[in-house]
C-alpha cells in the first residue's frame, strides 16, 4: 500500500476486529476538548469505571487534557453510552456481548444491551479516533456488531516462567482491546505451583520458588478482568504435569518420592495415583477451595501428556486395574477424569479438559480443549462434547500472523459437521505456553499476533484479507503501546542490552529480519531449564518480521512486473543496507559475549545481500547471471538458510527469488 | 570518540557520578548466575530491601535469573555489603553517605559507616556491571566515596501539572541511581493545591480538579525515598502563589473573593492577608499538621515573587504597615516571613525560602535558596544563613547539560567566600517547574540532564571534562530505562501520535535535531494555560539534541583538520538525510494538524543541508564558493535560525560554519 493510497483510508477501516456491519456515514465527528459523555438507561459501578477508562485513553491518545465528568444531559453529550440492562452476575459464553454504534458529524451514540457489550463498543469507539489534517476525529459511521464466537481466549501459563500481575493485568487490557474475552490461567505445572492455597499451603510454599499469586491477587485480577468483560478460567493440570504438587505433597503420587519442583521441561513421568481415595479427597477440598475462588462457570483439570510409565510398571496399580477391568493407563485416566469431573461438577462448575480426557463413556459436559489437531475437535462435537480449538493457535510455535489467521474452527475437518454440531463449537483459544518466554518479552510473543486470532473469532467468517489484516494489526499493534504493552518498547531496551555501550542501530538492523525457532527448535537446539538466562539475541528477536515480510512483497511485485520502478526502489536500498551491516556491526559483535554466536548470521545477510544486489542489476540490466555465478553462491544460500544460534534469517527466500530470476532466460 | 576507543574504556570509566578517590585493580569480576550476596555488620530492613532491589536490577540488568536467597557465609559470597551502625532516625544532610567499594577478580567487599552509605555503593556496583567478550562483568576496582556537597536535589512542581504517585516514584529510582538525596516537593501553587488537608480539606477538595496525594500516598512516597537514601522536603508556596488556598479559604486574602484556580502561568496579585492574627493561626495548625507527616527536619514555605500589589493598594494593610513602621511591601512580606519561621521552628522545623526572604532581622537559621542569581547565594552565606543553589540549575530553561554541569555553587560570585562561608553553601537543587510538562514528558525533561547536575554536587570539583560528562550521561540513560524512567521511551511514542498511521521514521529525523523552547519562549509565543494540551512536536522532542551536539563536533574537527576523512565520513550521510527528509516527511505533515506548523522547518532543514552539502564539496575540492552563491544563501540561513513552532534547528550553526569555511580562501 502507497501512502497515498494509506491515507485515503476512512478511520474505520483501521477496526480489529472488524465489525459484522458497517455502513460509512457522511462527515467526521471532532473530538476536541469539548469532548463529553453522557450515560443513559441501566447504569453499574462497572459501567461508571469503563467510562472513566475511555476519558483516560482518549486523553492519552490525543494527549488533549479532558473533562472527566460525566455530562447529565444526553443532547448535549459528544458520546451517548446507553445500556439496557445488568448482564449476567457471572459472564458465561451466553453473555450477549452485542453492541451498535451511530458516529455522526455531530455526535456519537453508543447501544448494547448489556454492559459487556457496552465495553465491547467502547472499544471500537477508540480504534475509531484518529489524527488528520483537521483535528482528532472520528469518521462517521454506523456499526451493528456481536461476536462469531463466545469463548475467545488467550491462555497464559505462569507455571513454566512466572509471570507477576502487572503482566497479567496489561495483558486484559490488550485482550479487551480486541475483544478476547477468556483468560486461561495455566497456573500449575511441574515447574511450578503458582497459587496460594489455604487448604494445603504446601502446594504453593514448597511448589512455587516463592512465585505464586495470593488469593488476594487472585480476586483483585478477576475483578480487573470482569471490568474489562473478561472471563478468567484456572488450570489445575492433573494427573500429569504435577511434579510441582508433590513437593509438598509426595503423598499424591504412587511412588514415596521425595520430590523437587522440575526445573527442565519436557513430559515427566510424576503423576497423582488415580488408585487411592486419599487422592480424591484431597482434591476434592483443593478444588472445593479454588472453585468457590473463581467465580467462572467452568474449571479446567488439564488431562494432557500422561506419560503413564508410572501406571503401567506398578503392580499395586496393575491391580487396581485389573480388578476394575481398565485397559491401558489411558483407561485408568479416564477413570481418573470421571471421578474429577464429578468433583467438578459437584462444586458447580463446568469441567475442561485438554483432548486426552477425549475418551468413552464420560459425562457430556466436559468441554473438550483441542490442542493435537483440528481432528479432535470434530470428534468432539460429534460426540456431544462442547469444544475450543486451540491447534492452529499455538503462540509459541512462532508462526506468523497470517497462519493464525488462516485456522477457522469450523473449517476443514468441522467443515463438513451439522449445524448443530457445529454450533457445539465454543470457540478457541490463543496459547501462550511459557518455556522460552519470561515476563520481559512475553508482550512481544503475544501481541500483535493473538490480534489477528481474535479477529477471526470475532468477525464474520468472510473477514479473510491477510494484507487488510497486516495492515490493521499494525495499527492495533501502535495504539497497545499506549495501554502500557511492552511489546514494542521492550525490543530496543533488550538488544541494547546485548549491545552494551555499542549503539544499537546495526544491531537492530540484524534482529529486524531474524526470527526466532520455536520451542520444537529451541528444545533441540540446547538443553534448556527453567534456569537458563533468556538474554540472547533469540529471545530479543519479534516472532515475526515486518520487514522480511515487507521485502519479500516488493521481490513477488517486482518479479510481477519488472517495468515498474516502484518495488524496484524498495528493494536496493534494503539490499545495500544488509550489505553494509556486517562492517558496521562487527565490532559490537566482538565486545559482546552474547552476540558472538551471531556473527555467522550477520556475515551470511551481507553476503547474500550482496548476491541479490547483483542479481538486482542484472535484472535491470536484462543480462543473464552466469550458472557459474550461480554455482558460486549455492554453498552461500543453503548455508543462510539454516538456523544457528536459534535464528533464522527472514529474507534469504525472497533474495533467492532474485537470483534464480536473474539466471532464467527473460 | 571512535568505537575502537569505546572499547578500551574500563567500566569504571562509565560512572556517574565520578567517585571522589578510584584505583584500577587487575582483572574483572565475572558476574553470572552464581552471584551471592552476604551481609555483615548492622543490619536493618532498608539493607535488605536495598540488597532485593540490587538482586532484581542485576537482574534485570543481565537477563539472568539470580538466587535472591542472601548467603550466610560471607566468604562464599559474590559480593559483601557491610554496614557499621544505623543512620540517623530521620535522614538528615549531616548523614554520613560515604563507602568504600572493593572489587577483585573473586570478590567485591562494599564498606559503608551507614546504610544510606551502602546505597550510594550499590549504584556505583550496579554501573560498573557491563557485558563484555567474556561475560557480564565488573571492572576491579577500588573506590572511596562520598559527597562533595551534603543537599543534592531535585524540585519537582506537582503543581502547574499534576504529577501522580508513580511518576515520582520512578524518578527518586533514579534520583538514587546518580545519588542524589532531596526530592523537593512543590505542593501549592496558584494552580493547584496538591495534598490532603484533615485539618482544612477545603485546601484540596476545592483547590486541586480532584489531582492531589491523599496522606497514605505522601506516607508511601516517603518511605519509598527513605528506602533509597533520599529526603522528601515539602513545600508549601507563600504568602503569594497562593490562589488554590483561596477559592476553598477566601478568608485568608485581604480581599473577599471568590477564587478560582488559577489556569494561566506568571506571577498573580493573590496573596494571603499578613496582617490578620487568624491567618497565622489558620498558618499554624496547617503547618503544623504538614510538620507532624513529614519527617524532614527542613520545611520549605516559598516566598517568592510577590506580586505586592494588593498590600501597596489596601488601605487598611497601609495602616497596618505605618503602625509598625513596615516600609514597602518587601518588608511586609518580611514581617510575614519571621512569623512564619517562628510557626515552623515551633513545629521543630527549620524554615527553607526562596531567595526575596533575605532581609535584615531574620533568624538565621532559614535556609535560603538562591533561585534568581548566584549573588543571593553568596549574599546569604555572608549574613550567617546555610544556603543552596537552584540557579544555574532550572531544567525548564532547556539549556545542554553542559551548560548546568560548568554552574558550580563555588565557583563565580562564590569563589571569592572563606572556607567558613562556603561550608554554608548546602549544596543545590535541580528544579522542574511544571508549566510546559505533564506526567508523559516530564521524565525526558528531567533525564538524563540531572545527572549531569548530580555530578557537579557529589564530584570534586576538579571532575569537569565535558567530553567525558556526555559520554557518561549517555550510559546513565540508557540504564535509566531499567528502572522504569520513560525520558527515552516516550520519545517514539509522542512523535507517533503525532504521525498518525504514517510511518514515524522522516518525523523522527527531524525531531532529533529540534530542541523547543524554553518557558519564557514558549510563553511569548502562545497563550498557555493548565489546560493547553502539550501534545505538539514540541512536547515531544528531546531539551538537548545529541544529534546537533554530534554534529557540531564533527565540523569542528573536519574544520580543524581538512586532510583527515574520519569527520567529513560522518558529516556527509547525516547531511544527504536532511536534505532528502522533507520528501520523505511531507505526505506525513500534510496528514496530521498537529505537524502543519512545523512544515517551514522541515523545509528549511532540507535547504540548509543542501547548501552544506555544497559547501562540504567545495571544502574536498578546494574551490571557493563565490559570494554570489553566499548572498543567495543569506536569508534562508536567517530564517533557519529562527524559532518556529517553539522549536529550533540545532544544527544551523554547524552548517554555516561549513558554509563560512567553504567561502573563505584556504
Amino acid at each position: 500500500m502507497t501512502l497515498a493510497a494509506l491515507s485515503m483510508q476512512p478511520a474505520h477501516a483501521s477496526l480489529m476486529p472488524q465489525p459484522a456491519r458497517l455502513s460509512p456515514g457522511e462527515g467526521k465527528l471532532a473530538i476536541n476538548q469539548s469532548f463529553r459523555v453522557a450515560l443513559s438507561g441501566y447504569q453499574e459501578p462497572r459501567i461508571h469505571a469503563a467510562t472513566q477508562r475511555l476519558l483516560d485513553r482518549l486523553a492519552r491518545q490525543t494527549g488533549m487534557p479532558l473533562v472527566t465528568e460525566l455530562e447529565r444531559d444526553p443532547g448535549r453529550a459528544t458520546l451517548v453510552l446507553h445500556c439496557d440492562r445488568a448482564g449476567e452476575p457471572v459472564q458465561s459464553p451466553a453473555e450477549d456481548e452485542s453492541y451498535r454504534l451511530k458516529v455522526t458529524a455531530t455526535g456519537a451514540r453508543l447501544d448494547a444491551p448489556t454492559p459487556v457489550g457496552l465495553l465491547r463498543g467502547i472499544e471500537t469507539f477508540l480504534q475509531l479516533v484518529e489524527v488528520d489534517r483537521d483535528g482528532f476525529t472520528a469518521s462517521a459511521v454506523e456499526i451493528q456488531d456481536q461476536p462469531r464466537f463466545p469463548w475467545r481466549g488467550l491462555l497464559l501459563d505462569v507455571a513454566r516462567h512466572w509471570m507477576p500481575l502487572p503482566v497479567l493485568k496489561r495483558n486484559l487490557d490488550a485482550m479487551a482491546a480486541v475483544k478476547l474475552n477468556v483468560l486461561h490461567l495455566h497456573l500449575s505445572d511441574d515447574q511450578g505451583f503458582r497459587i496460594e492455597s489455604v487448604k494445603f499451603p504446601k502446594l504453593h510454599q514448597r511448589g512455587s520458588d516463592g512465585s505464586y499469586f495470593t488469593q488476594q491477587q487472585i480476586r483483585e485480577l478477576i475483578a480487573y478482568a470482569r471490568d474489562r468483560g473478561i472471563r478468567v478460567v484456572p488450570e489445575f493440570d492433573m494427573p500429569g504435569h504435577a511434579t510441582s504438587w508433590l513437593v509438598g505433597y509426595p503423598e499424591l503420587a504412587s511412588l514415596p518420592g521425595p520430590y523437587q519442583i522440575e526445573r527442565a521441561w519436557g513430559i515427566f513421568d510424576a503423576c497423582l495415583d488415580p488408585t487411592r481415595e486419599e487422592v480424591f479427597e484431597f482434591l476434592d477440598v483443593f478444588i472445593g477451595e479454588m472453585a468457590a475462588l473463581f467465580p467462572d462457570g467452568y474449571f479446567h483439570t488439564g488431562g494432557d501428556e500422561v506419560s503413564g510409565k508410572w501406571w503401567e510398571t506398578d503392580t499395586r496399580i496393575e491391580v487396581f486395574r485389573r480388578e476394575r477391568t481398565l485397559g491401558g493407563h489411558q483407561d485408568l485416566q479416564a477413570y481418573f477424569t470421571r471421578r474429577v469431573q464429578a468433583i467438578v461438577s459437584k462444586h458447580g462448575k463446568t469441567m475442561v479438559g485438554w483432548d486426552e480426557v477425549l475418551r468413552p463413556d464420560l459425562p457430556k459436559d466436559i468441554v473438550v480443549q483441542s490442542w493435537r489437531g483440528q481432528k479432535s475437535l470434530v470428534e468432539a462435537v460429534r460426540q456431544g462434547y462442547p469444544s475450543i480449538l486451540s491447534h492452529g493457535y499455538y503462540l509459541d510455535h512462532i508462526r506468523p500472523a497470517a497462519f493464525h489467521y488462516r485456522v477457522d474452527p469450523l473449517e476443514n475437518e468441522a467443515a463438513a459437521l451439522t449445524a448443530g454440531q457445529k454450533s457445539r463449537i465454543l470457540g478457541a483459544e490463543a496459547c501462550m505456553w511459557a518455556e522460552y518466554v519470561t515476563a520481559e518479552n512475553v508482550d512481544s510473543r503475544i501481541w500483535p499476533r493473538a490480534a489477528a486470532i481474535a479477529e477471526r473469532l470475532w468477525s464474520p467468517q468472510e473477514v479473510r484479507d491477510v494484507g487488510s489484516m497486516y495492515r490493521r494489526l499494525a495499527a492495533v499493534s501502535r495504539r497497545l503501546e499506549w495501554l502500557g504493552l511492552t511489546h514494542r518498547s521492550s525490543y530496543s531496551l533488550l538488544l541494547q542490552r546485548l549491545a552494551g555501550d555499542s549503539p544499537v542501530g546495526p544491531l537492530q538492523v540484524l534482529a529486524d529480519i531474524l526470527e526466532p525457532l520455536n520451542l520444537g527448535g529451541r528444545a533441540k537446539a540446547r538443553h534448556y531449564t527453567s534456569e537458563t538466562p533468556l538474554n540472547r539475541l533469540v529471545d530479543a528477536v519479534r516472532p515475526e518480521s515486518d520487514t522480511a515480510r515487507e521485502f519479500a512483497e516488493s521481490v513477488d511485485r517486482l518479479l510481477a512486473a519488472p517495468a515498474e520502478s516502484n518495488a524496484r526502489d524498495r528493494i536496493r536500498p534494503r539490499l545495500e543496507l544488509w550489505r553494509d551491516n556486517h562492517l558496521r556491526l562487527s565490532p559490537t559483535l566482538r565486545r559482546s559475549f552474547l552476540l558472538q554466536e551471531v556473527t555467522p548470521l550477520s556475515e551470511d545477510l551481507s553476503a547474500i545481500s550482496a548476491a541479490g544486489l547483483e542479481a538486482l542489476n542484472h535484472l535491470a540490466s536484462g543480462q543473464r547471471l552466469s550458472p557459474a555465478w550461480l554455482e558460486g553462491r549455492k554453498d552461500l544460500l543453503k548455508r543462510a538458510a539454516q538456523p544457528r544460534a536459534e535464528l533464522q534469517i527472514q529474507v534469504v527466500a525472497p533474495i533467492r527469488k532474485l537470483i534464480e530470476a536473474a539466471t532464467r532466460k527473460f
